[in-house]
């Protein structure tokens, strides 16, 4: 059905009627504004801004798959504070092109993720525009105190989730339509850029367990959000580069671009966190309970060293970009 | 400055920099999100989208005045549901010739608005976009039991604050580039569409003295909001058009266009509710006290009706349309 035949007042009821009340959703959409329950006399929020030709293009993603991420890359952010994401609000700015189906895929891809991570769909805004834009609000509980970014202190351990330069590798490989798309492990990568996981087990036992001391998700590059880590924490820090988690896929493919991805691509959306040297069994312990690898990457050193990144032959190596920023970038 | 030089992370440190630290924030800007106290185990929260070209042309109205407004409109959301607004998370797209003094203009709107009311901007996103887009996220205290809409009652009284139809009227002005502009009459007609007054006190007061059955703001234009009103409450509506509020500048200025603009037009930002009966001496009294008038407009009765404007002869008017709807317009 096109949707100047459902109408603005049509499109929000249908999303209404297909959305499940959630837990703590005293009252969901369809009012002036939502009204939700928080758990301990507080609550964490986080808001993303997704623009078509600036953070994704219809070419490379399903409207399914970006409804999917949209959600993914907000929860990535509470799982960053070791918070449990609980209600979304989601403005839309919609093409004049779109068919209702279209509008129906995306809230498709993002409310599969919110029944399997209990985030219920509370409220937002719909608009026509130019191109398709989507603005997510997503609050969470805290559940224990939130893990800053500002804790971590010299001589602490570096630690990554998961694997890095997934992401940027697999865009890459769209990008330059390479013919190695069609391979398994190219595959493997696209589902890593386009369907992320929000690390929120381990964001919520590392947090609970006071075992991160500063934490961060990487979203923009590793050097870049170590770099705010290192900011806020007045730190530096080194990395070694062999330490760096690598996917199979990732090895097989990166070619030419070695590491690169993995030190500057961003949207990983694995942890990033420094906890104490005297942790490391704690950190393994946890580990095991996650089914995610952790790995320790480097350590915080004097803030005078800034951020290092050694070879295997302890050479430091030099990286003309740290990681995106939409401005600069410009 | 260029934002190319100025980079994200220097404008989201500027913007960091110059927000005053609010009252039950523990955590604002700079994290993975932000940590904000809640009152009475619960909050509220609403959101909306303003693109340039579909809800405001820098032709007519300032960065200034559309940061001032941005803050107002989300702030007769909460008002709307009887709360207090208290956080704010501002999600913007740059067009890339903007340079940062543009941006801070839009800021220092904001901040004008949020210092007055006790909000405190918390967090939200920057990107580069093609034309100006700002998504704006506001949560609030609940205070009382919020107002939804379904409360009103067959019999019940309708109300309006303030008065109606200013804003549309300056907007239809200023697109045909009226001479009359230049007077204090339509001066003041501007100022209403560009500078809107969220009605928090007559909210919160209506809210408390449990006066207010059902409440809504009107945003999208009186027969459109008084529509979803009847809709949740399953009731319909008699108005007489004789009694709508109108300001002094109105009268003088709407000419052909006649009442139209006070009963479809949007951007008013005043509180529609409905109230018992039994109840019209105490809502005088609550108008004594919030230095806003409001006025009886109309009343409930049976759905079958739909929604009836009668005009001074008791005669039944019709309407073309009810009010904004965005895909409808396409």
């Amino acid at each position: 059905m096109k949707l100047s035949r459902l109408g603005e007042f049509g499109l929000i009821e249908r999303v209404r009627r297909s959305t499940v009340k959630g837990r703590g959703v005293k009252l969901g959409i369809g009012d002036d504004a939502a009204w939700v329950q928080t758990t301990f006399g507080s609550c964490l929020v986080t808001a993303d801004l997704l623009i078509e030709g600036i953070h994704f293009d219809l070419k490379w993603t399903s409207l399914y798959a970006l409804g999917h991420k949209t959600l993914a890359v907000n929860m990535s952010d509470i799982a960053a504070m070791g918070g449990t994401p609980a209600y979304l609000l989601l403005s839309l700015g919609i093409p004049a092109t779109f068919e209702s189906n279209h509008v129906e895929e995306l809230y498709r891809g993002i409310r599969s993720l919110a029944l399997k991570s209990g985030v219920t769909l509370v409220g937002g805004d719909t608009s026509v525009a130019k191109s398709l834009l989507i603005s997510a609000c997503l609050m969470g509980h805290p559940g224990y105190r939130p893990v800053t970014r500002d804790g971590a202190r010299i001589g602490d351990d570096i630690y990554v989730t998961g694997t890095l330069g997934d992401s940027a590798l697999a865009l890459n490989l769209l990008q330059r339509k390479s013919p190695s798309l069609k391979t398994p492990l190219a595959r493997f990568l696209v589902s890593r850029h386009q369907f992320p996981t929000a690390r929120l087990k381990a964001g919520s036992l590392l947090a609970r367990e006071k075992l991160a001391r500063a934490m961060i998700d990487v979203s923009d590059g590793l050097l870049q959000d170590l770099g705010h880590i290192c900011k806020a924490s007045h730190i530096g820090a080194i990395l070694m580069e062999e330490s760096l988690p690598l996917s199979r896929a990732y090895r097989c493919l990166s070619g030419r671009d070695g590491k690169r991805h993995a030190l500057t691509g961003g949207e990983d959306y694995e942890l990033l966190f420094c906890a104490r040297k005297s942790d490391r069994r704690n950190v393994t312990r946890i580990q095991r309970l996650i089914d995610v690898p952790i790995t320790r990457i480097g350590s915080c050193v004097h803030p005078r060293d800034g951020i290092v990144v050694l070879d295997h032959r302890g050479k430091r190596l030099a990286f003309r970009s740290t990681g995106h920023d939409h401005f600069k970038s410009i």
